[in-house]
């Protein structure tokens, strides 16, 4: 197919694609005769899995790049390919370090749950990170705030590996495990924002009058966002 | 103080700080005598919680500074406070629509939870964008997925909302649902890395050798990360 197809078929305009091919995310078509390069399936699905990469996961060019690398090198094992795409939203990403009290804190938790955990593990430092920041605005996470989040990270994680295992090959496992790494980090930050209002029309109920109920929310077609 | 005790007193360059004022993140110090600015513990606060929007949650300058103006507008209601928060982290991002299809599982998810939300919710395109991205790279995620995700959300933004009912004033409630809004999804980022490294053993132990036992890692000290 010529590239005005490819656009068609993925979704993204033409300039995005010229985009994508020059800074090295998508392979090249194969040159014909004349002016014309022709692009086929893989093409398609590659241009998506960049996207989801790019706008959904918030990657920056550069860490796009290095996870796509895992997936395309044949000899890298499922265990590399995860590692990659562990590091990949977190890397380059200008940020204070962790303290250590409050990286204490997150191993502290880690063990609770029966985590095995390796100390370069980036999670580490992101939740570490995210615990002075609450201490700069003088909140202090009690266990219970904790232990809710470390208890939604489990299950969540559990879902995501059973997910590998529908998969019909090892490829189609690692492409889902680098895809799912990185988007359901928007997976759980948006079913989050939906979760808030619920529980805040419960804290605050004056703002009650906004909210439709549960039931028509689902079934009303006109109603839906 | 001088802008150099505020450096010191909130980790961040001077430089920085030059930045955060010339932005309007920061309020401007009271000038003295001869070339002098002078800042008090409001700045320090401040300076502090612009970092933990900025580096932590990867806000833009702009959707930080529309954050701080609902913190700083006296008239605003909870639920103004809260909205605008909920809007920071998906305002201005680049991004693709979700599909029709996408929005009306999500609905469904929602309404299953019973959670009372509106079409405007931000969490409604995040969410549904991941699906679409999901299908893009064949994969249709599981009722069992899915309703997962949904539950860690739950249980989530309940120990959210928990925590806001800790703080001693409604100034400094509203301050850590902001803060707490658009830092959480980096805890839950963060914990879900290190829970993932747990899931992955399990499913492919020849890792295993570089996995410490969990009960060592909470408890020696030159173990952590």
């Amino acid at each position: 197919m010529r590239i005005s197809e490819l656009s068609r078929r993925s979704g993204a305009p033409v300039t995005t694609l010229k985009y994508y091919l020059r800074e090295g995310l998508v392979h090249e078509g194969e040159r014909r005769s004349g002016n014309q390069t022709d692009y086929d399936e893989s093409h398609v699905q590659r241009v998506r899995l960049v996207r989801a990469l790019l706008d959904t996961g918030g990657l920056s060019i550069a860490a796009a790049r290095r996870v796509l690398a895992t997936l395309d090198a044949d000899d890298r094992s499922m265990a590399d390919t995860f590692e990659a795409a562990q590091h990949a939203m977190t890397d380059g990403r200008a940020h204070h370090e962790a303290s250590d009290a409050a990286r204490r804190r997150v191993a502290a938790l880690a063990g609770a749950q029966g985590w095995r955990t390796t100390p370069d593990n980036p999670g580490f430092d992101l939740a570490a990170r995210v615990l002075d920041d609450l201490a700069a605005i003088g909140y202090e996470p009690s266990d219970a705030y904790l232990d809710a989040y470390a208890a939604a990270a489990d299950r969540i994680a559990r879902a995501d590996l059973a997910a590998l295992t529908d998969r019909e090959s090892p490829a189609l496992a690692a492409e889902l495990m680098v895809v799912g790494t990185v988007v359901g980090d928007a997976l759980i930050a948006g079913l989050r924002r939906l979760a808030h209002q619920e529980a805040t029309a419960e804290l605050f109920p004056t703002t009650g009058d906004a909210h439709a109920a549960p039931a028509t929310h689902a079934t009303q077609r006109k109603d839906l966002p």
